[in-house]
């Protein structure tokens, strides 16, 4: 891939000296790229100074990549002859394309053809191609504004699906000059090259720090969280079409699935990817992570407030609340510290509004002081300053600052307030030195729970996918012998040959075999009619719960036979315990994924579920499942046991393994699963 | 307050020509009132040609307020002398007061009282002033650049509390030119005009559309939400000190009462205010309802993107869908209309995505048609259009396309993004126009929604004051031989003469008047045992449930007098049902205040909860029922009976009317209150 991003030399098709596309593209070459680049166009022979071929042909050595920008139905021959031409790759920065309808599709059919008999390799079509600020290679046709404040330059490379989107969205991130990037890669329809090649290209590249995405589909989802899962590199993805109208608005916009959206975020989390919800979002948290991707699990977010406004000290601790984080309780010679500089009537403390201190000691004393005591708190995991330009006299030095934090080692974070044109160029400054700033405070806060939330994300990843055992004969038997809808007593006998707890039943045909049955289990008893194909079995009451006697039990007999039941299963009753449902499901997009959720009474109201990739790896199980929402449910609640994490964590292992070692389960949902008193145990599974 | 507003004339005391705030003061004033302004200070003759006065003595007629921008101990003293000169206001930017501990404190109570002896008004201490863009007034030291972009006009008004926050706001926000505003009042230590008073200047006032205010504590809350309720305009409050924290930081910062988040969040709901959680958001939030404070709450908020990106429209969809808001399914004919200007091979839906038309028919047309369509679909309730600007020959002329909407009278909200300065002008025109822009779409559907969500809340809004009645002489006998921790007999005795359905009950002291009772009553009962001041009677085994026949009556009146309780109380066991919660609690800020929640096993899990003030009037009450989150437990959830909404809420306005008729009532605590087939029916209380 290394001649779309460092060619040796540039073929330009669709080169022009009208003020269109074709000419921003050659100013943007020439601009920046140092290599040679050689327009064709058979109506020039110079461009502006610039010598112009006739046809690809023509074009003198070296030449590996080709910038195309001419009509659509033009595009096949063309590619033929860059593939003759010895040409290694094209970038299609033209529309017209599958995105246009059924004749453009075929025309993308056609060109996919070409590349696949020639080698060739395609980016785009409909693209806005390449912009690499570290390299100065703008390989668009995107507007020569974008120069205005020169390439910004930064760590974090960008996957830019969306056609138009990703043209505006850049004009608007390069113009803005407070987001330094390093490669943004507009991949358009993805014909050949595509957000696999893509991510896979930049967790090699040494000038990529963290790379963010934007997609609109993932056709090969495990391929993608594969590449997530092992990069030490941080990775950002906002996923659009997540709600069931944007899912339908993504299957016509695409045609593409776009997927269900917790199995996605389920995905991302397994992979240790930070999920963004908007664009511009993307961006800050991709910066942020990108600046900080050291952070532990074991650091638990404990911030110090640096603040010249109390209420905005205020407000920040409302969002730390809000976000998970933790307001710092201060070392004693932190506060002994910061008293030097406050008035005496102010007990200094968290958040450290430092106002009252530079009335009576001036700013910059009182703002290094202060940051010196925090950066070097061993309760203070973070920094968050705020900032405000604009005030003549306020004035401590913020780059000054900042180094002070970083020599602690300690990651600060900075809100930025002020007149505009001072305040981005402080922005610029402070960013310049890997120091995340932000224009809101609820924004500076998320970011920061982000860059937390990673650490504890990380350290649940497994970068190679857990192995699964060859599943064993007497498995592979049940299996064989087992087709279509199965009854819960099947499924059962399944689960519990793949080492997954279940309740204590029998299956019987006759009164005495259920007394029978009584005995070796005691009471008390639950009774089910079994009638085949029936699967709501308590809507259509042949469920007999509470059976504490034999003549309970003969009593629900003669009932379930009279409603028809072919055969009765005689069940322990579970003692109470919270109710937790799991299952295995299988996506279109990601194949076999496990679901853990909380289950009986809760399960409607909260709907708290969470999903992985099969197969899964204990420490991802029990991260699986601190996933959950509701974790207070798990804990013991009302009185109930807390759920063995351990032991539920091995059941949602040995779930995954059955989704990967036998493709023709479609499905398997065990409701409830009862942490109850005697262990976890399976109720009922289909 | 008008010589605040619109002063005859201003004696500036601490005019200074250097460069620092008293010059500032002077510059501002001369750059944009056209009053007389009167430089005060004994050291000069001139400042920049305006003649200098030794005192306020000396300053010739008109003047009527005076700025103050002297070291706060000299302050007293000038203020005497103002007075006494017949000034009816004084602006005191000094800061030194009560912000800066116990002395300034006392400085503080010193002008206080000068004040309520003189009558002169003050403003202030520790703040910023006023800017008025449409009046030109720049009351402030706030740095001159703020003149830089003019003073961008607009209809939201503002009131900020913090003092340091305030100034940089301020630049922040003018500077940017993209927000306009009136009056921008920064109040500082409030020793005198408080959010009160300039709320009820601000709803008067013909030059104000909406208001938005900042405010750290909310010391008159019931006064400010009466002012609220019966405000025809927009209000958008921000209120710190929210979570815990937060409070605790509030606590230290101006040792205001933080307050409840839950009950704050309610009040303001219940006087139809939007809540803001950030800064610029709040700006965002006050804009847009400030251009649309008209929409109903019949107007079930469906929107039609329009998009030059597939991609975007599919993020807008989930967006609408996180914030209640819908997809609108076109009329007929707009999709014919669409159709018009779409390539055949693609079918109009909405999000409207105009990309492939655009490539086919031009931007300028395609853009007009389908606006024009959209604006005059009846399924469609507003629009919102994605706009961008660097890419020639894009080019649909944005101004001309909101004309379209406005002349259909259709709320339409611009999603822009673009190169900076192209974009900032472009959203300063379109702005112009009363149509709101925002950068990022997250927040464009974010403030969307809060325009929605205002007609939902003004809908249910009382302007005056629920009547209170004067409680029956029953009632009044009964609570006046109550006192302490009532026992919940006595609770619900009281409870059922101020009209609240209670369940049937009778409090026996022998196992006859027990069997009484139960014949009376029916089976099954609950039979609670009394014991003075105990109230977690199910901890101590106090309550035995599901007492089916005599017998069991028996057994368990013997086991709760063998437990030491001293009367037997013997309940009708009511039906299952829905169990809500419902009380009364005092708030040290707004008084007494009505709350209701969902109770039984969901209550500590889902802690779904509601608060209003009281008094109630019953659409109020019904609205605060509609503010619990989970309302599809009140719908008929499970099998069991929706709740009756009308009984809820009329016991919702008996308990605000007790809050009200009776300060000695601490508190009430209905739980639970159970949606039983036999009605709705106060089971447990205290």
């Amino acid at each position: 891939m290394d001649f779309f991003f460092a060619p040796k030399g540039i073929a330009l098709i669709g080169a022009t000296r009208k003020l269109k596309g074709g000419y921003a593209i050659l100013y943007n070459l020439k601009k920046g790229f140092n290599g040679p680049v050689y327009p064709i166009n058979p109506r020039y022979d110079e461009i502006d100074g610039t010598t112009c071929y006739p046809s690809v042909a023509d074009v003198p050595d070296p030449v590996d990549l080709a910038i195309v920008f001419i009509p659509a139905p033009k595009v096949p021959a063309i590619l033929l002859e860059c593939a003759k031409r010895g040409i290694k790759g094209a970038m299609i920065e033209s529309a017209g394309f599958a995105e246009t309808g059924p004749e453009g599709k075929k025309l993308q059919d056609e060109i996919i053809a070409i590349a696949k008999e020639t080698g060739l390799r395609l980016w785009g079509p409909n693209c806005m191609g390449l912009v690499d600020a570290k390299a100065g290679h703008v390989f668009s046709f995107v507007s020569p504004t974008i120069w205005d404040e020169g390439l910004i330059k930064g760590d974090v490379s960008l996957i830019v699906q969306s056609g138009m989107l990703s043209g505006g969205f850049l004009t608007d991130t390069m113009t803005h000059g407070t987001m330094g990037v390093s490669k943004v890669c507009s991949i358009g329809n993805k014909a050949d090259v595509s957000e696999i090649d893509l991510l896979e290209y930049m967790i090699d590249d040494p000038k990529t720090g963290a790379v963010a995405a934007y997609l609109e589909s993932l056709p090969q989802g495990r391929r993608f969280m594969e590449l997530c899962r092992r990069s030490p590199k941080p990775i950002v993805v906002l996923k659009g079409g997540k709600s069931e109208k944007g899912a339908q608005a993504a299957m016509s916009h695409t045609a593409s699935m776009a997927g269900n959206g917790a199995v996605i975020a389920g995905a991302l989390a397994q992979a240790g990817v930070v999920e963004a919800v908007d664009f511009k979002q993307m961006m800050d948290l991709a910066r942020t992570v990108g600046f900080y991707p050291d952070i532990k699990a074991d650091q638990p977010g404990r911030i110090a407030i640096l603040t010249y406004s109390g209420g905005a000290g205020i407000m920040s601790a409302d969002f730390l609340d809000e976000f998970g984080l933790k307001v710092a309780d201060l070392a004693p010679k932190t506060i002994a510290k910061l008293a030097t500089v406050y008035p005496e009537w102010m007990p200094p403390n968290n958040p450290v509004d430092l106002w009252p201190g530079v009335e009576k000691n001036g700013g910059p004393i009182v703002y290094s002081t202060a940051l010196e005591a925090v950066a070097h708190d061993e309760n203070v995991d973070a920094i968050l300053m705020h900032a405000f330009v604009g005030r003549a006299g306020f004035g401590p030095d913020m780059e000054q600052l900042v180094d002070i934090a970083q020599k602690a080692g300690k990651p600060i974070f900075v809100w930025l307030i002020g007149g505009r044109e001072e305040a981005r160029k402080l922005h610029q400054a402070v960013q310049a030195k890997g120091v995340p700033v932000y224009r809101e405070l609820y924004r500076a806060v998320e970011c920061m729970a982000a860059a937390f939330n990673r650490g504890k994300m990380q350290a649940s990843v497994v970068r190679e996918q857990a192995p699964v055992p060859e599943p064993s004969g007497k498995l592979k038997g049940l299996l064989a012998g087992a087709a279509g809808v199965m009854d819960e007593h099947i499924s059962k006998k399944i689960l519990a040959q793949a080492g997954i707890p279940v309740v204590e039943e029998k299956l019987v045909a006759s009164l005495g075999q259920a007394l029978d049955a009584a005995k070796t289990m005691g009471f008390p008893l639950v009774a089910k009619g079994m009638i085949g194909g029936q699967v709501h079995k308590t809507e259509k009451g042949l469920v007999h719960l509470n059976i504490t006697d034999s003549q309970g039990l003969e009593k629900a007999f003669d009932k379930l036979i009279n409603a028809g039941a072919e055969n009765i299963l005689v069940q322990k009753q579970c003692a109470p315990g919270v109710e937790i449902i799991a299952g295995l499901v299988r996506d279109p997009q990601f194949g076999p994924c496990v679901m853990v959720g909380l289950g009986g009474v809760y399960a409607e109201v909260l709907n708290d579920r969470a999903f992985a990739l099969a197969p899964l790896a204990e420490k991802e199980a029990l991260a699986l499942i601190d996933r959950l929402a509701h974790q207070k449910l798990l804990n013991g609640f009302r009185g109930l046991l807390p759920v063995d994490r351990k032991a539920l964590a091995s059941t949602l292992v040995a779930l995954s393994q059955l989704g990967m070692q036998f493709e023709e389960i479609a499905e398997i949902d065990i409701n409830p699963l009862i942490a109850a008193p005697g262990g976890l145990m399976a109720v009922d599974a289909s």
